[in-house]
């Protein structure tokens, strides 16, 4: 998409654009979470971390397969929202002094860049049937209950053990 | 907090810290709000941002409060991922042509908005409770809960109107 002209003409355009920025958010995400594993030092967290590494490569191999599908190029366009909320996950680790505050501190980032997918996963399910598109969708809302369980699965470990450890 | 320093050392220095990124964020959505209200041009949707501001400015007052009850400075501190979430709804409304197609982008640009902040007073929540502070985690509830009748709202109008007129 161009600077500064209006390339998004139409709702198909809206859902093209879209799903070129979930998909270098998750491209993105593929690139952040081995070093998150890297500083979690509680074993469920890395297990869940290691877990959802997995699910994020073929989360991306989904989105490639909606881009075949609707028969569009697959490709990333820049998306300042997944950028800020990675950086902001490695300046606020950068700051923790303590492993346990660390590791409560990871899972509550993971929980926002969740959050992001969540929202936009959401978007794209509503707008790829509003197109027509239920196949399109199928796929998508396979991404969207994946990470409404990875953001569940953390909430489980923080409230479970992180925030107890991190407290004591 | 210093940069490049360790300045987190305990699990209440993580809840400050979660408290003052909240609190820039929600200071940033008021000075986004106003100018989604104005490119909205569909009824429903203006109205929801109008109910949102005055909400958002209720959420702050809030959120200072909590600070009090906290015995801390109420301050901000940087918060890349809500600016990077602002700059992004920006850019995409930006390169829209068509007013039914910005409507429905503008939508789920505030639903980014709304989820970031799901995630974070979820957060919140759960380390005051950690923290045996249940009176902030009862006043940061009511911040959480109108968040989230936000986001299914703004669903409700999307599904209803916003994306069947951007597809017409």
């Amino acid at each position: 998409m161009g600077l500064f002209s209006k390339d998004i003409k139409t709702m198909n355009d809206l859902f093209v654009h879209a799903l070129r920025d979930i998909y270098y958010a998750e491209n993105q995400i593929l690139k952040a979470l081995p070093e998150m594993i890297d500083k979690a030092t509680d074993a469920q967290l890395k297990q869940a971390f290691q877990s959802h590494l997995a699910e994020t490569k073929n989360q991306v191999k989904r989105v490639e397969q909606v881009f075949q599908m609707h028969g569009v190029e697959a490709k990333g366009i820049d998306c300042p929202a997944i950028d800020g909320i990675i950086e902001e996950a490695d300046d606020v680790a950068g700051e923790i002094a303590d492993k346990e505050v660390l590791n409560a501190a990871l899972a509550s980032a993971a929980q926002a860049v969740e959050h992001y997918e969540i929202a936009r996963y959401g978007t794209l399910i509503a707008w790829a049937k509003q197109l027509g598109r239920n196949d399109c969708a199928n796929v998508l809302q396979r991404n969207l209950d994946e990470e409404k369980a990875a953001d569940k699965k953390l909430t489980e470990i923080a409230e479970a053990r992180l925030n107890f450890k991190a407290a004591s």
